[in-house]
C-alpha cells in the first residue's frame, strides 16, 4: 500500500496508524524515551523524519556515529549536547549534530521533550563512549550534563 | 564554515541567520508565500528542510514534479491539495506528495499556515498544469481549491 497522502492525530503528537515504538532495545543508556517514524524509506527522499518523545526527567543515549542529525524540538522543554557545548532549547530551534560528534537530549524535570529528528535511511549504527571518552567529557563543559 | 550546531529564533518561525528567500522567481501562480531553507547539502543527510509561511488567503503554486514532499504543518491554519483530494491541516498533521501528483497549499483567509518541507537536495523542477490538466482538475473533487 502506497503511503497515505494525509495522517491526522488522535491527540496531539499521536498520530494515526503511526506505532510507538522502542527507543532502543534494552540497555541502560537512555531514560523514558519513545520514537515514531513519521515519513521512511517509502516516502522516497532517503530520508527518514523521527519524532522521539522523551518523558519529563529522561535522556536519550549518550553517543556518536558517522550520520548527522537535523533537529527540531516541537513540545515540551528541555537541552541538548552537541560535542562539548549544552544548549537550552526553545520550541522550533534547529539543532545539528555533525559526524562523529557526542550528542544527547534531556528532558527538563518538570516537562517532556518532543522532537523531529531527520537522518538518512542507509546509516551506520551509534557508538557509545568508552571510559576514555567519558573522562575526556567529565573534563568538558559537558562534565554535569551528560548521563550514562 | 560548518552550520552551526544550534540555531535559535529571533522570534518565532524566525531563525538567526537564515534568510527570507523569495518563494519563486515572478510569476503570478502563488500569492504571498516565503522560504525559508532551515537544513540543506551541508547538513549531509542528502535532503533540505524548508519552512514556507503562505500569509493569510495565500497559496503556493499548483505543481507536480518527479520528486516526493513530506510536510508538516508548525503554525496557523490552513487545506492542502494532494491529488484530486482536498485535506484540512492541523498542527502537526503529516502530508505526503507522491511523484508527480498536483498539489497545492492554501491558507486560511484570516490566518497564514506556515509548513515544513523534506526534499531531496538533487531534484527535477516542478511543472504546471497544461489547459488540458487544468480542464480534468476542474472536473475533478479540487475544482472549487485550486488557485491558478
Amino acid at each position: 500500500m502506497p503511503p497515505a497522502a494525509h495522517v491526522s492525530q488522535s491527540t496531539p503528537f499521536r498520530w494515526s496508524g503511526i506505532d510507538e515504538l522502542v527507543y532502543k532495545d534494552g540497555g541502560t543508556t537512555f531514560r523514558d524515551v519513545t520514537r515514531r517514524v513519521l515519513f521512511g524509506e517509502e516516502h522516497g527522499n532517503g530520508v527518514e523524519v523521527r519524532y522521539f518523545e522523551i518523558a519529563a526527567g529522561g535522556h536519550t543515549t549518550l553517543e556518536r556515529h558517522g550520520h548527522t542529525h537535523s533537529v527540531m524540538p516541537l513540545t515540551g522543554a528541555g537541552r541538548c549536547l552537541v560535542g562539548e557545548t549544552v544548549y537550552r532549547l526553545a520550541l522550533h530551534d534547529l539543532v545539528y549534530v555533525p559526524e562523529w560528534t557526542w550528542h544527547q537530549f534531556r528532558a527538563d524535570e518538570d516537562a517532556p521533550l518532543g522532537i523531529l529528528c531527520v537522518v538518512r535511511v542507509d546509516r551506520d549504527r551509534p557508538t557509545l563512549p568508552t571510559q576514555s571518552d567519558l573522562a575526556a567529557l567529565r573534563r568538558s563543559p559537558a562534565a554535569e550534563f551528560i548521563r550514562v
